[in-house]
Parts: C-alpha cells; sequence; structure tokens
C-alpha cells in the first residue's frame, strides 16, 4: 500500500492532533497508522502519520503547499514522504563483510525498501561480493598520513549518487568533522559494543578485559563526537567465561547486523526523528 | 497526572480520528497519549487516548454524555475511565506463592495502580503472607467432587467486593463456564508455559519430555476453553539438558510472575482490546 | 589448535571420568575442553572431550584402537574425531534463500568449519548465488504427483558428495521416510516456529490466528515423525498486534537463521549428543 | 542429593583432571557434576565437582586431609564445601524493598539455598517486612558526617553473625576500603545499570540522557574500586522514548532483582570462581 508519511516535531500544546487530523480528514485522507508522543521532560510533541496516497486529492507538492500554514502556525518541523519514492542509501564498508553482506542480501530480496546506487570501502576485498548484486563497487584507500584526499573522493561520489542516507558497515575508519556536518542526521553508523560502554577501538577487547556477562551493539546516527550520536537502536548477547575474544567478535557480528538492519529499516520508514541528542522511534 | 482513558474499537474509516481529536480539541482536552491500530484484516480501528484531567471541562459522566453521538455515529464500542479511580482486583491463589507474592509486593510499593480488596485462595497456606499486608484473605476450599458450592461462594465473594477484574494467581483450579462467561474479559490467568505448546496440567514435565530449549508463561484472559483464552503477553526463558523438572519450575516461576505482573499492569493502566480472541495492546 | 573430539554416552556409574582422563594422562594428552552430564531420570552420562591433537602419540586410528577396551568396559556409545577434518555439509533448499545465503555467507568468510559439496534444491531461483560461492548446485524438482524418483536423485547426490550432514535451509518438502532413517541423526532441519507450537504448514499464519506475543524457530534433527524430531535450538522474537503476517514472516527469517547457524555449529564441532528425543548439547 | 564440591584453580598442565578423577575414583566418589574450563590467556585452569556425599568415605576434614597432597603438587587454590552446610548470608539495605522481597521470599520457599541470620539496614523502614518473616533486623544509621561508627557496628554485626557472604540489596551506601578487603571475596552488591556504562550515583538518569535503547543491571563482587569489582552476571531490559525515569527505575529493578538473585545462586552453589577481577561461571 502506497503512503504518504507525515512526520512532525513540535513543542507541546493543545490541539496540534485535532489541527492535523483535521487537516486530514477535511482531504478524506486515510490514516493507516499513527503514532503520538509527547515528552514531558523537553516539552516537544512527536507525530507520524501514516496515509494512504490514493485516498488524497494531491500529489506530495500539493500536500506540502496545502499543509504549509499549519506548520508554520504550531512552529512544526516537519517532512512528508512517499513511500513509492525509495531512499537511496550509499554503504560504506572495509573488509569486514557481515554487516554489508547482511544488508546486500535483505535488499536483493527485497526486505529493504531502498536503492543502493552504490558501495564505497576503503579496501578492495569486497567487490565482487557487491558487483555480483549489480551494484557499482568504488575502492577508496585511506592514506593514513594524509586522509583529506580519500574523504574529498568519498564526499564527492556521495553527492554524485544523490544519497538520501549513508550507512556505515564497519567501515573502520572515523569520518572527518566536515563530513559529519554536512550529512547530518542521514549518516548511520553501526559500533560493535553497547554503548556507552566500550568507546573506541577493540570494544570486545575492552569487553574481555572487564569480563562482562553480555556483550552488545549500537546503532546510532554519526555526529563529530566520536561514538556519541543519537542512538537508534542496541541489542546484546550473552557471553561467558568460555568466550575468547575471537567468539566475542563472532557472536558479536551476528548481533551488529541485526542491530544496524533494524536500526536502517526504522530509518528508511521515516519512523526516526532525532531531539537532543536522543531519538523517538516510532516501531 | 491524572488523566481520562479514552478505549475506542469501531469499524475502519476515513474521519475517526479527526473526529475524536475535533471533540477533544473543541472542550481543550491535552492528548497526553495517543494510540492508533488499523487492522486491515479484519476492518477494525482501534484506539486509546489520556487526556489530562484537569484540561477538559467535564467529570466522566459529562465525557460521556458529551462524546455519546460520535459513539454512536462511528460504531464505536467504547469506555472512558479515570485514572484517579483505581480498579478492585481480586487476587486468587493456590499454595504457590511467587506470583501472589510478586503482585502483593508491588502493590505494597505502589508499583500496581489498583486496589486489592481480597484474596480468595483454596488452602490456608497463604493466609499471613497476606494478611501482613493487611488484606482480607478469604479460605474457599474446593470439594472435588462438588465444586459447585466452592464456586457459588467464590462468585460471591467476588461480587461482594465488587471487583473489576480477577486475576488467578496460579489457582490451579479450573474455573466453571458460567464464571468464565459471567466475568468475561476480567478475569486474568498465568498459564505456566508458552500457549499454544503444552496446554493443560504438568506443562515444565511436557517441556522435559519434548526436550525444548525455552520454556515461557503466557498471561491470558480466561474464556471457557482452557488455556485458550486472548493473550496479553508472554515470555521465555533458556533451559538446557542440564535443567531437571524441578530446576524448570524454578526458572518458570521467574517467567510466570513477570509475564503476569506487565499483562495485568496492561490491564490496569486499559491497554489492552479484546478483538477475535486476540488482543491489542497499547504499551 | 588441532584436537581430538572424544565424545562418550555410557549407562553412569562410578569411575568413568577417572578410567578416560586416566587413559588420557597416560598418553600425555592435554585436555582442552571437558564437559560431562549425568541425567538422572535415564540414568545416563554423557562426556565430551577435547585433546589437543599434538599432545597424543597416535593418529584417530591409533586413538580408537588404545580406547575401544575401555569403551567396551564400560559399555560405551562413543566417537572420536579430528577437528582438522571438516565435515562435509549438503544444504538443500527451495526458493528462499535467506538461511542458505545466511549459511553460505558464514562459509565463505570461515566462520563455519565445513565443506560444503553441493546445494540441492526444487526450484532453480538460488543456482546463481550458490554458483557464486564456487560450489555446485543441482536443481532437482520434486514432482508432487510422483516424488519417489526426485528423492532417489537426492539420496544419490548426497551420497555421491559423501555427506556428513544434511541441512535442510528451508527445504520446503517432507523426506521420505526412508531417507529419514538412512540418514538418522544427520539430516538438521530448521522449522519455522517455536516447536512443539504450530507444527506444519503455514506456522506464521496458525501465530498470526492464535495473537501470540513472541514467535520462533527450531532447530531439530530430522526423524520419520513430521517436526517431531531431537530439538538442538530455539529462539524466538516479539511481535505485537501491529505485525501482520508479512511482518512475522519477515521478523521470524531472522530468527530462523540464527537458530539454524547455531545449531548446525554445535553439529559441526561435535556438541550434540542425542539420547531418548531429547538433545544433550556442550555448549 | 548430598554432595561435596570440589573448587579447584591452578596453573593448567597436563594430568590435572587425571590426578583428580584418579582420586575420587579411589575413594569410589561418584561424580555428579563436573565442570572444566581451560583458560587459554592466563593460562590457568578452573574446575568444579560435586561428587555424591554418601559415596565417599570421609567426611569435609578428612577429605581435606587426603586431597592437600595433591593440591600442593599442583599448586592449586582449592576448596571442597558441604551442599548440606547452608551458608550464612546477611542480607544489607536501605529503604527500596524490591531486592530485599525477592531474596527473602525465594528464602521463604526454599529457593535460595541458605540461612539468613541478619538484615542490616541504615533506615528503619523494612523492618516489619524482615521481621515477618522470622529475621532479626538491625537499624544501624550512618551519619553523613562521621560514618565510621556506623561501618564498625555493621562489622561487629556481620561477625557475630558469623556470616559467609553480605549481600548489597541496594544498601544505597558505599562500603569503606576497609570493610571492602576484609571481606574480600565474599560481598555482593547489585549496581543498577549495565556496567561499564553508568557507574557511580543516579544510572537511570545518565541512561534517560545518553538515550540507550537498553538498561541493565550488573551483580558484582564489590572491590575497594567503586562499580569496578569481577562481574557475576548481568541482565538488560528494552526502553524506549515513551519511557520516562521513572519507567526505568520500576523496570530496572525487575532487572535488578532477577540479576542479583541469580548472582547470589551462583555464588551460594560455590560455582563461581574469581581471576584477575573476572569470573568463571559454572552454570
Amino acid at each position: 500500500m502506497r503512503t504518504f508519511r507525515l512526520i512532525i516535531a513540535c513543542p507541546d500544546r493543545v490541539g496540534i492532533v485535532a489541527k492535523v487530523s483535521n487537516f486530514l480528514a477535511t482531504y478524506n485522507g486515510w490514516i493507516h497508522q499513527a503514532s503520538h508522543h509527547s515528552d514531558e521532560q523537553s516539552g516537544w510533541f512527536f507525530m507520524r502519520h501514516e496515509i494512504r496516497a490514493d485516498s488524497l486529492p494531491f500529489d506530495l507538492e500539493g500536500f506540502r503547499q496545502a499543509f504549509t500554514p499549519i506548520a508554520n502556525e504550531f512552529s512544526m518541523t516537519w517532512q512528508v514522504s512517499d513511500s513509492a519514492v525509495k531512499k537511496r542509501v550509499v554503504l560504506m564498508a572495509s573488509r569486514d563483510s557481515h554487516c554489508l553482506a547482511d544488508l546486500l542480501h535483505r535488499w536483493h530480496r527485497n526486505e529493504l525498501d531502498c536503492e543502493i546506487p552504490c558501495v564505497i570501502a576503503n579496501h578492495d576485498d569486497l567487490r565482487s561480493m557487491v558487483e555480483w548484486h549489480g551494484i557499482p563497487f568504488y575502492h577508496v584507500p585511506v592514506d593514513p598520513k594524509d586522509k583529506q584526499p580519500a574523504f574529498a573522493e568519498v564526499s564527492r561520489l556521495i553527492d554524485e549518487h544523490e544519497a538520501d542516507c549513508v550507512v556505515l558497515a564497519r567501515y573502520m575508519q572515523i569520518l572527518p568533522p566536515d563530513l559529519c556536518q554536512k550529512y547530518q542526521g542521514r549518516v548511520i553508523n553501526i559500533h560493535h559494543s553497547f554503548l556507552p560502554s566500550f568507546v573506541g577501538a577493540k570494544p570486545y577487547h575492552q569487553a574481555a578485559l572487564r569480563g562482562v556477562k553480555l556483550i552488545g551493539a549500537t546503532c546510532h546516527y554519526v555526529t563529530e563526537d566520536l561514538d556519541a550520536g543519537p542512538i537508534i537502536e542496541q541489542d546484546v548477547v550473552r557471553v561467558s567465561h568460555r568466550d575468547t575474544v575471537a567468539d566475542m567478535v563472532r557472536n558479536g557480528k551476528d548481533v551488529e547486523k541485526m542491530a544496524l538492519a533494524r536500526g536502517l529499516r526504522y530509518h528508511l520508514e521515516d519512523r526516526v526523528m532525532i531531539h537532543d541528542n536522543k531519538t523517538v522511534v516510532f516501531d
């Protein structure tokens, strides 16, 4: 079913829901899904509607024009998108294939509702896997002594492929601040620990050293602060004294790819709203 | 925060949300929480609102009068309740104390928002525990040869204590059909298996025999069909070959009390709607 | 580290551990891992050792000869295997790719310690995916009116490829009794429900109808009784009223492939012992 | 079944298992359970046996005398205990009752195999609950300006009641270093976060601020380093944007009491061995 997805955040007050649902009813909009969240602490209100596209008398542009006065009245941060227009997702990887292979396979069997215009990697190892899926693969090596040219090329490729969203599928390089700013709220990373535990490098080694009984993974938006961006999804798996670091890495991979796939799905379906370095996820 | 909880189920069509939210906006009702569910298969629409009571100009009775025309227009099954009016929950138990003790303790520390007018049990073992909490305890033994008098007394006690809801906290007796009918949608049971696996007696023994790797518990509304009523909540815990039936019983108890406490909480907060032997749970 | 894996089941009595560990110590065998299980109900004892191969003065054949008298003395069912000799696993699939792709990828990145001599499928859809991995693909269609020729060919292929083990990665056909018998304890299936709930066809539809709050998957050995063989591994995922059957199918796929991958790993590492239609899994 | 529990840690080498199991076989000791762990990183070996007491010709003292030469030969850190001798556990609490009530109830229904000689609390609130269980309650207020006298009294009470083990069931006071040292490896704490995330005060507030999607609890041995001692058990529960800090506190309580109860059970059954600030837990 084709829907329009209307996403709204605004200061909370009486009458928001009535105003919006009145607007929709006026145009005979059939609400398929609706979610609300009133955040007491910040005093903000969040709202997501899925409206059957065929019940409405206008296209996206018409919707935007008609809705703008209401949005202005309530000082809304808002967007409306068409479920039939697939988001363009650029995947970035390094040598580890588990997250990339998982996303490619989900896309291949039509489980991930997006287009993947290309994959960018700092190593060439995964080229064949990507190309089997009919997706262009760009090898952009990163010179540790001068990373700038590589990231300029990465940025150029992202722009050239008109990406709506970038996924760091275990890319293993830290994006420079200017890229973080440029694509704010549009770059999704998977960190291989249960943040805020074990920020930075080699989290499984840190976990083994600390003797934790659960390890995890965190899917989050990238910000300039390393591993500190808004969290979309997390998950954990049990470990024990029997597990070596290698076992943790192996079991962790399953958690990483699951958390990333769920987080990306939420993003693609416009279910995630960022506010104050936290997320509202209408799952 | 005191709220009115408005619960609605009706055949799905355009304009329901607008009508209801308009109604609320007309009276300056401040929506604190709102949840919707459109069930494609049955064509029904479900809705739950929490509205700040102090934002509305009327009491429950006034609300009901004002809302009735809308409810009739849309053929709604509906109710409105006041969060400040605690539901009256009669607990029923047998000899096993884990579920009863858990509920009593949650109530004692104000975590369960209800009144417990009395506990009814077919054995006298748990009297002292109940009475320590200042709650009347009724011992109603069930004669296996003639159960009718006991259930007549149970029914009389439930009515006398004006129960809104009855919880079978491992009561271990099957309620007769007439009681199931009389208190339809108001009797909550905890079954010690992951239904529909292991219906009936001794589910942990059945589970051990089958060699399952997870055991569970199911919180459900009681109907005349044994262990077949609408499911509110389920949970599981991992077991292995090392676990004897006694271990399963012990670990299962933790799952039972957790699933029951969560299910009861949903019921008390008017989050559960029954439809077609299934539940919509607005958690 | 190369190890010999010694797996033993026998009637329980005093002195088994001493006898076996004495035997190992006599030959300076360095025990890397050891697990024991004494099953009170059946009176059987189960044991698994991993011994460093380079600490022993003999090869597998020498081990077998030296150990046989002890095995006979204690009426042991036993086997010893060499971790350096990879098991040969034939995968069988139909049209759904999620389990197959997952296993192939784990094998591809050296996470599954086995050889995959071929994939057999009753549809041709997954040929390209399999062949990209450099693995022969056999399309053996099953004629619903006369399935015998297809299963004869399947059996011939399994034998020709000297399979130690067969994995039904959502094969969607019921193996005939003679094949079940011939490969007893060596055919692993993934059933898309939390057995014993929802045996047979379309378990997610059954689950949706029953309104369960968790769905699951079961990895088990195939026997002549449909979906009733010894369970190796199970897992579940939470669902709600918001999930349609399609959502359950999608979420279920993740549970299926995880449960299957874990179950197969246990089997490949000789961690699973079958007894009385149940399993001991030394994880 | 009454058993002797033999717990051993020593540098790894060939022949340990043989030596120990030979010793047991010599005296016709019937091994009920046995667990081994060879830690590659540290080069240590860990071992736990449960031997049927009635199969052995000596009591604990006799066992110790007979086994000492072997222990010396292999430089073992070891102990043997009698399952029939219940450990004496002093519980310490403050105002929050959830962990205390949970442990008391488990003890009351014979699920926790220990004696509870007394409860010590820095507030008097929980006296009645404790005394209903027939357990002495000591109110030892802690003067924030001079905590020393209180902790001297706490130490005196622990000694007077001959505690084998102390459980901080949300005691909310930091034990002074001398007490940590005096009862090293014998004081179990429950921290209300998934360590090492959110060390210190108000972890749920920290979690809400960071916007995590799972919260947890950690059961660990107390050391002089705050919240940094060896972890015995951890668990988590999912939260979302809908959960306020109050909701997190409530849901967290369930995780806290479960993690503490499991961790304490492991300790009581001599399943936990501490090494290098980590634990081996033979569950």
